[in-house]
């Protein structure tokens, strides 16, 4: 019985993609919808992002943030008021022409992001440095017709969040461009165990319409790096093209400095995809919408039952997210599931044990299984999920470290690009860049703020001027 | 300086549309966006959205349901799976026809609500009454192109949560379309302060696809009702169009029951408008985003500022929603904009009460000002604001029960309908709804679990069947 259900999804060293859809839907995470790149987002996947949102509406008050919510529709004309934006986004846009009963006058864009509706709204309300910073932050879906899509990592619909604000002067924008990244950082080791490398994106990666973007990335258990949440310092590019001005304190009229930042359910993914195993998910603690789970062996004894019922109220009363499975199915089926479905911790409580006072537990993460004195779980329980979570993103941690390599020669580099993982190189810049990509389909993902490793870039001869961490990426 | 702002808005006797969206505005709850009928939920108003999200998500897990995100496209073809569903909602349809780069082959609808989407995801993962039941709820903007559109009460996009459910056995069902019926008439006596009449819609009334409809039905101040949510039962007319079937206990195949629920943003558009007065919004203090706010007077004075930040300090551990303006604005113009805001407790604290260690609180409600010891407030907010709570459900009773009047007589009702406020009538049925809404524009709120007022229907002259309660209506 136990078995079972883990035949059921393919191995990771088989084939990581299949196994990558297979985790989605077999840990009831997604379903695919009747339009392509559109996923249901099923009560399990659904309570890992609502975790997500609670962690990030927390630090976003704690930082002054304002959440609101701005139209689902752009009309063309807002839209294209940006040149730069416009056309990094032109291609990807759902247009609404038709209500049924008419045609519409002009074409209305689904949101692909919110940047110009932002604009539009800040130049209404912005007139004084007194109005200034405005920190707005917005949960919603966006629309981006993809090609390809992969459930979470790529979708034609998926759910963010998208800060924009506004400021009086560049050096507080930029401060709030670096205070998010390190707020989306520190989600990534409190939250998610997940060890994100931060930096600035080259030229050629950076967001349509920003001066600058900073990344967090994360590397997979396949060795690729999933681009997992950016921040973006725009300068005066949009108040100029929108015409967002404020009087300054010396009473001049000035364009306001702005910023925008986001992360998606794409996280959803970096999760699965960073700590799965063969059998299925595995979940980090904080983040599990399922932290505990308490399977009774014969659970028709009464002895069992209650021993059940108490540690569930128990564990309960300290604000934990605790199951009770009293179904029907056999404890193999239970077992099997709660694996597939990667709940971190799971209590099996039997007549045998509780003979003695004792239950078994067993961590998902390391598949270890230990006896305890029943009574000693809700004191211990803590400490156990933060284990977990800190041993965990260690693991995580050395995945990284072992996968990141540093070539001198281009030929060292297309080798160890092949191996998998980050590549730091020095490169003269994007022409080296435009030539990696085509020969190794690798990308920059961040530049690193480290001095160059070598003088010469090993793919143009040109000097190196900067050092950047390349890698194949989702 | 204290009446400038107030006189910004017309008083609700002059022209209560006027003085709703001169509240809607200058209480910053909204602005208004490029395309007519979507709006902009500012910070304001997006967090009194946000406790309603706090408040119903406790009830709705209590209740066992999870949340889900389905797509936000649908197929026109599954669209028109289920007649009388497409019939009510065909002419409202905002459709996708191209990406910009090219054509759809298929139309696409942006949801106006999700029954279909629910009932295809449905089909595909329930097999077995151990499937069951599914409690399912979704919370998401929908798009209904409006003719006529007004801020919060009728937009063509607006933001709501939709339950979708599915159950083995019609009882079940049944009780469950009562029960989130009744979370939501407690939401109304608990969080708004709103009392709402609930009952069953007529069949006339009834939702496009439902086979019973029940509402909850709000007065506004100008006597006209309001609609502020509905639950639904569908028995099988969706899973029989969509064939969503189980193996019940007996081992036999059976089409699925189902409810389906929600309440929206409109609800904001009740609390204005049976709160709000001539100085501005009044929020009920569960509900609002700010329930007290300190105003200091004088305050560059170090024993001003200290008293503020202490208070400001022990409110905010109690868990209140607190706000200390320190901004340079004058006292006065504080005092118009948390009045304007609707804030229902106000503290100034100034340098003269304070030498007798007194402040002084205003309560927004029924603008009372008292004198407080300082040391004392402390202890005694939390019974405030609840007293304000209950005086506010108490008046917005009152202002109910003296505006229902029972009709035995056309002439009558007519008289009644043109006073504003309820008007209960026995009558024969549909025919007699279709009369009473052309020669009034009076339509049929609920049908009243009462005994008939009169035998014959006094506008058909038929036998009297149901009491019915009318009103003009949003």
């Amino acid at each position: 019985m136990n078995n079972k259900l883990v035949k059921e999804i393919t191995s990771r060293d088989t084939d990581f993609a299949k196994w990558y859809t297979d985790v989605c839907l077999k840990a009831e995470l997604m379903d695919y919808s009747y339009v392509k790149g559109f996923i249901i987002y099923r009560p399990y996947g659904y309570a890992i992002w609502e975790n997500i949102q609670d962690y990030l509406n927390k630090k976003f008050k704690e930082t002054n943030h304002q959440n609101v919510y701005l139209p689902l529709l752009i009309p063309e004309s807002l839209f294209q008021k940006e040149k730069d934006h416009v056309e990094g986004f032109a291609p990807e846009t759902a247009m609404v022409t038709t209500t049924g009963v008419e045609d519409l006058t002009e074409r209305l864009i689904i949101r692909p992001t919110s940047e110009v509706l932002f604009c539009e709204h800040y130049k209404k309300i912005i007139s004084s440095h007194r109005d200034l910073p405005k920190l707005y932050n917005q949960w919603c879906s966006v629309v981006r017709w993809e090609k390809t899509t992969r459930p979470f990592l790529r979708g034609s619909e998926f759910l963010w969040q998208e800060g924009h604000t506004a400021h009086s002067n560049k050096e507080e924008a930029k401060e709030e461009t670096l205070r998010m990244l390190d707020i989306y950082n520190k989600m990534g080791s409190e939250l998610l165990a997940v060890p994100f490398v931060t930096g600035r994106k080259t030229e050629k990666e950076k967001f349509a319409g920003a001066l600058e973007t900073y990344s967090i990335e994360a590397l997979m258990h396949d060795g690729k790096a999933l681009q997992s949440g950016t921040t973006h310092y725009f300068g005066q590019e949009f108040s100029k093209a929108f015409d967002i001005t404020f009087t300054n304190k010396e009473n001049k009229l000035e364009h306001v400095y702005q910023t925008s930042w986001g992360v998606s359910t794409r996280l959803i993914g970096a999760v699965i995809m960073v700590h799965g195993d063969d059998s299925g998910l595995v979940l980090p603690p904080y983040v599990a919408p399922t932290q505990v789970i308490i399977i009774p062996i014969q659970s028709k004894l009464p002895i069992v039952l209650d021993a059940c019922n108490k540690l569930y109220e128990d564990l309960k009363s300290l604000g934990l997210r605790v199951e009770f499975d009293n179904s029907d199915k056999s404890p193999g089926w239970k077992f099997s599931e709660s694996e597939m479905k990667g709940i971190p911790v799971r209590i099996e409580i039997g007549p045998k044990d509780l003979e003695k006072g004792e239950v078994t537990l067993f961590k998902r993460y390391n598949r270890e299984k230990s006896t305890f004195k029943i009574e000693d779980i809700k004191d211990n329980i803590n400490n156990i999920l933060n284990d977990i979570h800190q041993n965990m993103l260690k693991a995580a941690k050395v995945h990284v470290s072992k996968n990141t390599r540093t070539a001198k020669t281009y030929d060292d580099f297309k080798e160890m690009i092949d191996l998998g993982g980050y590549v730091k190189m020095s490169i003269s810049g994007e022409e080296a860049e435009l030539i990696i990509k085509k020969d190794t389909t690798a990308t920059a993902r961040v530049i690193l703020d480290e001095p160059v490793v070598t003088k010469i870039c090993p793919v143009t001869n040109k000097k190196a001027t900067q050092t950047i961490l390349f890698a194949r990426a989702y």
